[in-house]
C-alpha cells in the first residue's frame, strides 16, 4: 500500500485513542442521549443512506453478485427504521462501565476494588451487511469505546453515508466525532494496517466467514477475539426420547442453515442407531437436508452420501449434515474434541449421568442438554445485544454483550500506605 | 531449527492437550492431593535438584554471569523447602473450576449457567529463576490446566531435574505425567515453535524482561497475556500532605527497585513544587536515588541530572527516577497516558475531587490513591498466588491469580427445547 494510505489508517487509530480518553469517564446518561440522537438521525436522514446504498447495490449487481448477497446488502427506509430501533434497545441496557466486580478491605486497611472500564479502541472488521456498521458503533459507544469500522468494500458507499450520519449525531450530542470512524480505503491493505496497529487499537473483532477470521487471527499483532466459526454437533445418546431427538436434530440443522450455531454433524450412539437413524434420515429428508454418513449410517438408506474425512471438519452452512454412529458417549466426546470448532454441542438424553458426563467432558463454548444448538445467541441468552460469538478461551467465550466489550482496573485507596 | 526439534515441541504440546482433557473434570480433592505429593517430592528429592543446579551455577560462573543473577539461579535445600511450602499454600486456595459466574432461567424455561473451566494448555516462557518452574506448574495444576514450561537455558539442568520430580509425583498421585512438561531444546527456536502452536496451546504467558515480552507478544499466533513491564508514576497533587507524599514516593521508588511495580517517574503539581521538590530531592538522595529532572526540577538542585526525552519512557529498574513539574492534574494525566506502560500510577492528594478525577482519567491496570505503587501484587491484593501481572486489557488485567487461569463455558439445560 502507499505510505499515505498506511498513515491514514494509523491517523484514524490515533484519533480514536484521543476520543476513547474522552469517552471512558462519561456517565450513562450522556452516552444514552448520544445513542438516542444517533437513532433519530438515522431515521431522519435515511433517504441519503438509501441513495448511497443504491450505488453499492448497482455495483454489486454489475459484478454479478448473487441475489442472497444483494438482499443482505440492501437498505430500505423500513430496514433503517428497524436498525434505529435496535439502537434504542441498546439505550435500555445497563451500562457495564463502573460496575464493581469485586472488592475488599485488605488487612492493612487499603480499600481494593476491581471496576469495569472500557477496552479503549475497538476495531471491527466485517463483511457485507451494513447493519453491523450501526450495531457495532452503538454497542461500542454504550460501553465507552471508540470504534474503528472496517466493512466490506461492497458496502463502502452505504457505510460511508451511515458513518457520516452517526458522526454528526454524536457531535450534536457533545461527543467527539472520532467516537465513530470508518477505516479509510477499500482495499485489503487497510485491514492489514489495522491488524498491526498494536498500542493504538486494543482489540480487533472480525465478523464474517472462516477465511476472514483466519486471516485476522493469524496476521494480527493487535489482540483478536475469534468469532463465530461453528462446526456444531448433536449427539443422540443411548438413552433418549426418539421424537425429542428428531425435533432437536432438525431444528439444530435446518432452522436456519447459514448461521454459526446450526448443527453440522450428527453422532448417534450405536445402541439407539437402529431405532433412531431411520427416523432421523426421514425427517432430515423432509427438511431438504443431504446426509453425508459413515458406513454405519449409509447402511440405513441409499440416499446417504458417503462421508469423506473432510466432512467431519466442514462447516457446511447449507442443507447438508455429516452423520456417524459411535460406540459410546466417550467416543462421541473424542470425535467432538478432534473435529469441533468449539462453538456449541448438544446431547439428547434421558440419562442424568450421561448429561452430566457430556457437560463435564465437552470443551466447547456452549453445551446444550436436550436443547437445540440454535440457542447459542446473545438475544436468546437474554444479553440484549451481541457483538459476535467468541469461540476462543481468552477474555470472552460465547455470545459477547456489553460486559465483554470492557476490561477492568484496580482502584486502591489508602491513607499514606507504604510497603514495609 | 531442525524439523525433528520442531516436531518435538509440537509433540509436547499435543501430549499436553491429551493431559488437559483428563485434568479438566478433576475434583479439587484429586488436584490438591497431587499438589501435596508434589511438594513432598520436591523436599524428599532436593539433593538431586541441588546437584543439577550446581551444574547450572558453575556454567553460569564460567560464562561470567554477575553475582545478582547467580543468586537468583541458585537453589539450596532451604530454598527448595520454601518453594514446596508455597505449593502447600496453593492447596489452601479455592478451586476456581466449576464456579458458576452467572445463571438464569430464560423465559422459555431453559436453564442457563456460565461456569468456570480450565483454559486447557498454558505455556509459560520465563527467565532465570527456577522457582517459577514450580509456581507455574502448581498454579496450572490447581486450575486444571496442563502446563508447558520453557525456562531459560541458564537453568535448563535445574528445570529438568525439578520437572522430573514433579512428573513422578503427579503420576504417583494418579494424574498423567504430561500434566507438567518442560519444553525440549535449549535454543530460542523452541520458543518460536511454541509461539506458533495455535490450536495446541491456549495461551502463552511470558514472564521476564521487556525484550522477552515484546518478542513473544509480537511473534505469537497463540494468544498471549502481556505481563509485567512497569513504567509507574507517582503524581503529587497541589493539595497534598508533604510528609505523606515523600514517604509514598520513596517507598514506590526505592523499596525494591528491580520490580515492575516500582515507580520510575515523579510528577509534581507546580503549585506545590517549591514546598515539595526540595524535600523529595533530599529524601531520594538519602535513599541513593539519582533524579533525572526536567528544567523546573533541575532548578532545585545541582544533583539533578537533566532528563532526556527517553527518560520519560524508561523502566529503569534501578536507583533512578525521572521527575517533572506539571501545570495541572490534567497535564499529569496526559503525561501518564503518553508515557506509561499502563501498570500502576499513584496520586498523593488531600483533595477528594482530585482523587476522583485521577482515578476516572488514568487508564492503567491499577490506580493508587495515597498508597505506594508497590502494592500492585497478587499477594498484597490477597489473591494468595500470582502467575504474573497482566498489563493488557483482554482477559486479565493486573495481578493474575487462579481465576485468571480459567475460561468459562455456557451450560444450557432444556427439556426438548427448539427455536421457533
Amino acid at each position: 500500500m502507499t505510505s499515505s494510505a498506511a498513515s491514514a489508517v494509523l491517523d484514524t487509530a490515533r484519533r480514536a485513542r484521543e476520543a476513547a480518553a474522552v469517552l471512558a469517564p462519561l456517565t450513562r446518561r450522556v452516552k444514552d442521549d448520544a445513542l438516542l440522537a444517533l437513532a433519530d438521525a438515522l431515521v431522519a436522514r435515511s433517504a441519503e443512506i438509501v441513495a448511497a446504498n443504491v450505488e453499492d447495490v448497482e455495483r454489486a449487481r454489475a459484478n454479478g453478485t448473487g441475489e442472497a448477497m444483494i438482499d443482505r446488502l440492501t437498505l430500505t427506509d423500513e430496514r433503517i427504521a428497524a436498525i434505529a430501533s435496535d439502537v434504542r434497545d441498546v439505550v435500555g441496557l445497563p451500562d457495564p462501565v463502573g460496575e464493581v466486580l469485586r472488592g475488599s478491605t485488605l488487612p492493612n486497611g487499603l480499600e481494593l476494588r476491581q471496576v469495569r472500564v472500557p477496552l479503549g479502541v475497538v476495531g471491527i472488521i466485517y463483511e457485507a451487511r451494513p447493519n453491523v456498521t450501526v450495531d457495532g458503533a452503538a454497542l461500542c459507544l454504550k460501553s465507552g469505546n471508540a470504534v474503528l469500522l472496517r466493512g466490506s468494500s461492497s458496502a463502502y458507499r452505504s457505510n460511508t453515508a451511515i458513518v457520516a450520519v452517526m458522526r454528526d449525531a454524536v457531535v450534536a450530542a457533545g461527543l467527539p466525532a472520532d467516537t465513530i470512524q470508518l477505516v479509510p480505503g477499500e482495499t485489503h491493505d487497510s485491514v492489514k494496517e489495522l491488524m498491526t496497529a498494536r498500542g493504538l487499537v486494543d482489540v480487533l473483532i472480525p465478523r464474517g466467514g472462516a477465511s476472514l477470521i483466519r486471516t485476522v487471527v493469524e496476521g494480527s499483532t493487535v489482540p483478536v477475539i475469534e468469532t463465530g466459526v461453528g462446526n456444531c454437533h448433536v449427539y443422540v445418546d443411548a438413552s433418549t426420547d426418539l421424537e425429542r431427538a428428531v425435533n432437536i436434530l432438525v431444528n439444530s440443522k435446518a432452522h436456519r442453515v447459514s448461521v454459526c450455531n446450526s448443527a453440522e454433524t450428527l453422532l448417534v450412539h450405536r445402541d439407539v442407531a437402529d431405532a433412531f437413524v431411520p427416523l432421523a434420515l426421514a425427517a432430515l429428508k423432509d427438511a431438504g437436508v443431504t446426509v453425508h454418513g459413515d458406513a454405519a449410517v449409509q447402511a440405513y438408506s441409499a440416499d446417504v452420501v458417503p462421508a469423506t474425512d473432510a466432512d467431519w471438519d466442514t462447516e457446511y452452512l447449507s442443507y447438508d449434515i455429516a452423520a456417524a454412529v459411535v460406540p459410546s458417549l466417550h467416543d462421541a466426546v473424542a470425535h467432538i474434541r478432534r473435529h469441533s470448532s468449539g462453538h456449541t454441542e448438544a446431547i439428547v438424553t434421558t440419562s442424568q449421568a450421561a448429561a452430566r458426563e457430556f457437560v463435564a467432558l465437552v470443551d466447547s463454548t456452549a453445551v446444550m442438554v436436550n436443547a437445540s444448538t440454535r440457542f447459542t445467541d446473545g438475544g436468546q441468552f437474554g444479553f440484549g445485544a451481541e457483538i459476535g460469538i467468541s469461540t476462543q478461551k481468552l477474555h470472552a467465550r460465547g455470545p459477547m454483550g456489553l460486559p465483554e466489550l470492557t476490561s477492568t482496573k484496580y482502584v486502591v485507596v489508602g491513607d499514606g500506605h507504604v510497603r514495609s
